[in-house]
């Protein structure tokens, strides 16, 4: 799955469409600017701003006439701008004549919202989805939705990328007899996941069984399985504040863990959650860079943040799309 | 949640929408016309025939101007059939001028084909949704579909209603002590809907952890959590050929159950299931009448199937969409 | 009409558009794959299969990325089943990321609904151009559509075949006096059709005239024109059961037809067809390969049966809708 | 049929939408007004103008908020406007909040382009329909289209007047012992409209069979059937330049035909259309209003022409619509 | 235009639609509040929480079936939020079976997005009036658009109101012989606003000719007209930073202007504008409450900063799309 | 911004769209022709005709698979015929399988319907972008808009074409010291032109304040600025009955103009303008051939009109668009 570049920059000269251009958001230009390190490609000129009554404005700074459009965009702190400035930039790409607009999400925050937990909500990931298609999107690229589901809310081409061949490799990379270990997933809605990681490390697997109280509140009502004397791996699709890992953590531990390791997709990493993350009894928390994760977030817990790069995951993909080869060929 | 059908006769003609009229395709006319008896209105006249060339032709015979317009059909052998049966009824029903058209669809099969299991398949599920749609429906109200995300598939409102009270309170008056026992899920997938039943039925969790082989083909894992020596509980959506439920009775007796209890919300049985179920070491098999089982197939079945009527349920969804209720309070 | 395979051949190669990748359902196999055969490529590699609970399942066994996909598929019996499959195959194959996908229906049954006979029925000719276009189809390629209105049903590009040129060349090569014979219209409803071979076989032109007493039943009224003495030519656009054939030709025969010839475009052959053919006073029945036609029904027709190839007019329609040459001159 | 107003006005007042407004624009005001009276309403207040650039504006003069809104335009010459200046009501309308727009169409012309007859020409009957639903059109009501097929090129609900009981019922008038003679169609479109008018007469049944030499030219090959020594009826469903007509009449008269009785639903008389009828072998030609016919045409046609009033009939499916009863039982 | 909130109160009941229900985003909730006391209805209750990874929830805490929903937010800071809840609320309305949603946006932020002033732009106006489309709204109620074209931005019906007779009102209040004074509009996108104050004052006009200099800047190139020695009257749709409203002050000013009096729709006032205001040499500066004024900005404006009310203006409104009266009769 | 042909045939080659076809409507096929020559290609072949009863039929005569097809067509007199055989055009083009579609519309007349003037009108300007997207065009390339908004009224890609270069080149041309001048904008609704042309010459600027009587009725109440004595240019998006132009002149005059300029893009030129033109007291009126301007009117104008030729920039842009290059490069 490494990505050697120049083999790739070739491979995209000879491709039908062109040319390859990939733009970015606000929410993560280090990814991006990454992505096009790997494709060896440089990152496109736009212009974000804000007029005085807080309208966002985008301008692109060369034609993209005919050309085939990246777009990449993660749904992170603050969301609502970063999704506004994607679907403006989607929208300016198309009536600018692009000739295709993928927009590259790889973290699609709102894929939480999936279903009616109460009545009278909206299934906010169906309506993202709905709005991308209005403003324009021909395809989306994204990793680790929420549940698989979700690429149904989707009517045109998605790549759903997954990250679980990085975590799992960083599992083995950290503990050589993982196989010895346990999966343990957080919630029933990440039992899949964690069987899937288990099946990879070979190891046992637990869950942990939640109950919903409001909209925002869950708590644990037990731990299936066992993972006394064991080492613990925790996998979950995000951490925002970090307060269901504390919990989880020490629910494990409370059962008898011996080592826990943690891995997640979106480092999301928001409120108190360096803060807690350093405070907690874990031997590594890890996340990929979907969401952008600062030096500072990074000094300031304690050793306990690592930042795994899906930069040439996402190249490559972006590589067999605009050329017109095989996506899922990537995970075999 | 019992339905007194006088009071509810006498709502309906206070509706500001009228008439109400309940139609049903070929699939499950014995629970249409319970559900008509619950709401003491004449189940309406339709007639489906094929022509010589196995093209199916539906003709309304009775009026349906500006009609609130219910159509009972449910995706059961043979699926295809009714699948274009239903859509053939609700492009009719509009273009006959019906004010709205509801699809009533207690068992909406395609709900399985949920995501992307493998590469270049269709997620069915969202199809489905979108082809009906396309055919003119308004709303869709349904029961237990296979993930609760497919609720987002669909963009017009959609009630979906849950057997889960229904199956905990079969299980509750077949066990006194049910909070002794504990519901065991067959698979990952079915993890929240057991956990949503233990917690009515105050009992414990297990899960049975499978992998994927094929397409079609899954096989067991492990049994992550303990059923020895207690009643177990299987709860799942829906039993088709009775296979993964025998390799979960068998699972779970080998880890030493006692007594076991099975309840889905969609028993198709297809194949050989009936023969299998009729020679499972289970207590019993319950399931809901959103298919139709028929009397041969309940005596063939050694004393082990019951079919719980979820007829009244589906008559007070439908009367509170006719009158403008919430269907939600049916589950407070 | 003739095409010779290798010139084809070469002339795809150079075609801007590629790969060209031809599936097909089950409905007709052996048509597709003479239609492969023709254009000198394989046919596609694809997957379908039931679930245990009726629903069907497609699989593409190779990437189709921005390919040119034709997927090859008759709505012959069960003509339900052909339809929801051909329907998952547009679906998987523009999520799949194909380039363009062209639904090739040789034998599209639902034209015969074209028109409200009676009130409260569905126009289900223009219900499934309209799901076929909600399921993803780009375009479509088909022949001898029960009406030629129905054209307008697609919004799409429609590919209109005729297998006029087929039938009257099959009567000339069978009756070199053809220009002395009559051409039989069956009904109103083919009096066009009826007349253009007529033109082509510079012959007589009669025709019989029907009232509809049901949704499903008809019956003669009179002939009009003149058959006495003569060869009479019927052609239709496809027999079923034949029940409305066997009224033709009796009623032909009583007004003194001499010789009797048949040919239609779909020999669609359901429930007593066959056995009425072979006892049927004809001196032959033809139709072509647009629906699948067995070697035991040939062989229990008495000697009656002809089959006609449009496997290369197929062909060359794809590669020049591949190549982006005009079709219509196809047919000058 | 015949509409007997004061009962009609009495039940408009208890339907629950309301209120029913009737506008009309240029083409046939006299027939909107005349519908008006039969159903008791005065005709709704609108203007419409050309600014000095060619550009049509329409105003209503009085609110629509939440209404039924009818709107009554034919497409007769200079149809363009005809069509521009009902779509632009129509906008109007639905910008104006009305709750329902059905544009009635007593004579829709561009159902005669309803198939390709050659390559690369529009299917115009569709794209008509297709704008007439982006202007935003909830229904149409209309009559006699050229093929009955032509319905199915809406997907709003259509309600399709006939006016075989008219055109039947005249002939009868005129002709006591009209089941001795022969109805003839002028070619092969026209043989169902004329196959249904002979049944209803109980009489014989003719056809010419033409063959099209260009776009806008077709010449008659033979006449099919016998009308030698009989009384000819002669139904279409459009005269414009009448040319076509006397064709179709000399060629009767040259096969022996005795009197010749003309009756069509769209009387539209272009051109040359009234001096041909006016000299034409013919004992009257009658059409209906659905295109207005000037006084002047009429004293200039030699005693030829007859106008048969068809607003009761759009009043009494105007009514029926509105109140939401069956428009369907108008013909029974 | 003033309202008496118990007629209203009254006719509200006898509308056919019901029950009228007006819920609020969280932008501007004293408007909607003051709104709901002119209707004489209670504010509806709903609630908008953010997740932890900023994912925004709206959730209604009352039944909608059927309701004719009405939604207050104003696009004002955070803009991107604020667009993100209303289109959540139309989506969580639309789902929950609300039988009518309109949008109430009161300020329209992105009407100023309205053309292409460079290449590769977003007109941004219409793009975020085809999500509110697709997010499920019914109408739109809006006031005082950037430019009237901006109406014709959205499909779906509008009520466009008109804060010019509470401005033109409140000048004449303020000064009585305003019609000596000059209304100078601040460039040329506000001269026909400024023309139609001016004829309600009968007062003189000039202008501010402007030349743009980037996508963010404008500088002013000359002042056409005469404003010496008079009472100037500055109009404008929306002050943000006031940076604009200073210079043209300014100019007047140097110009002879006497007195100055400024009044606009939508009073913004971000970053520096209340200090600059405060500080400027004008009499007073008044903006109506679309946008909601804090009562420290106003405190701290020097006595400069004058509201006035338009609920009583969105109350009518509302009360005349409910019960289906004309709103255009509002502004005669 | 002049085109010399043979790079640009050059370029046109190597495009990797192919063929480029362009066609031509009824309205102004003189502008096409040059526009053809420009590019160094021939004019397509095509054929509208129209039926007896006023039905327009159009028919492509030549193959347009896969082309790039761009159909040149304004919207002059008759407007309603202009639009119906555009939309013709582009539904034959797009159902013959053109690659791509472009509406080139250098006078899109209802550009003037742009706003709701007063209630229950149509904003056609919307209508007819929304329908000619219906009819299927891709993209859509005009000259002038009335309103720069009406950009945003269409969803499809527009290229707006400015004629602002081509005017104010020609003043220049007319007199030397242009820079002493002052434009004038004979409404608000043009001021924004004028200032723009007033830039490019570096002179002064001054406007008509005028206030609408009717829908189609206005009244100059004041010129706002200074003209005495000095060289007035007039400008404006379009002349059709000059009857305004009148007015604007000499109102100008009155106030003490000297010499007078006129230049408008669309010179519409219907009644009795020209009569008007050739008393007026100006020293010309220049116009581009947006509409076609027949010899007798140049003759009839008393050496007043001149026409100003935008095909080179018509072909320049269709030549990018072609290629995929920028269109806005054309204007720096």
């Amino acid at each position: 799955m490494t990505v050697s570049p120049s083999p790739l920059t070739e491979r995209l000269t000879q491709s039908r469409r062109h040319p390859l251009l990939v733009f970015a958001g606000q929410s993560n230009r280090p990814l991006a600017q990454a992505i096009c390190d790997n494709l060896g490609v440089p990152l496109g000129h736009s212009k974000t701003e804000k007029f005085t009554n807080d309208n966002l404005i985008v301008h692109y700074e060369q034609s993209l006439r005919e050309g085939d459009i990246f777009i990449v965009q993660s749904f992170s702190t603050p969301v609502s701008d970063a999704i506004m400035e994607l679907m403006l930039m989607i929208d300016a790409a198309k009536s600018a004549s692009a000739g295709r607009v993928t927009a590259v999400i790889p973290y699609y925050s709102y894929s939480r919202s999936d279903k009616k937990d109460s009545p009278r909500i909206s299934i906010a990931g169906r309506l993202v989805a709905d709005l991308l298609e209005a403003a324009g999107a021909d395809r989306v690229l994204t990793m680790t939705l929420h549940a698989p589901q979700v690429h149904g809310f989707f009517k045109v081409p998605v790549d759903h990328l997954s990250a679980d061949v990085v975590l799992s490799q960083h599992f083995k990379g950290c503990v050589p007899d993982a196989h010895n270990g346990v999966v343990l997933a957080p919630d029933a809605g990440s039992i899949k996941r964690a069987s899937q990681i288990a099946r990879r490390l070979d190891s046992g697997l637990a869950m942990i069984d939640k109950e919903r109280i409001s909209d925002t509140e869950v708590r644990p009502r037990a731990l299936i399985g066992d993972v006394d004397g064991k080492t613990v791996f925790i996998v979950d699709d995000e951490i925002s504040t970090a307060g269901s890992l504390v919990e989880t953590v020490n629910l494990a531990r409370s059962m008898g863990a011996k080592d826990v390791y943690v891995a997640v997709t979106h480092g999301v990493y928001t409120g108190p959650a360096i803060e807690r993350i350093a405070a907690l009894d874990v031997t590594q928390v890890a996340s990929t860079n979907t969401v952008y994760v600062s030096p500072e977030k990074i000094a300031a817990s304690n050793g306990k943040l690592a930042v795994l790069d899906v930069a040439p995951l996402f190249a490559s993909a972006i590589a067999n799309i605009h050329t017109g080869e095989s996506v899922s060929t990537l995970f075999e």
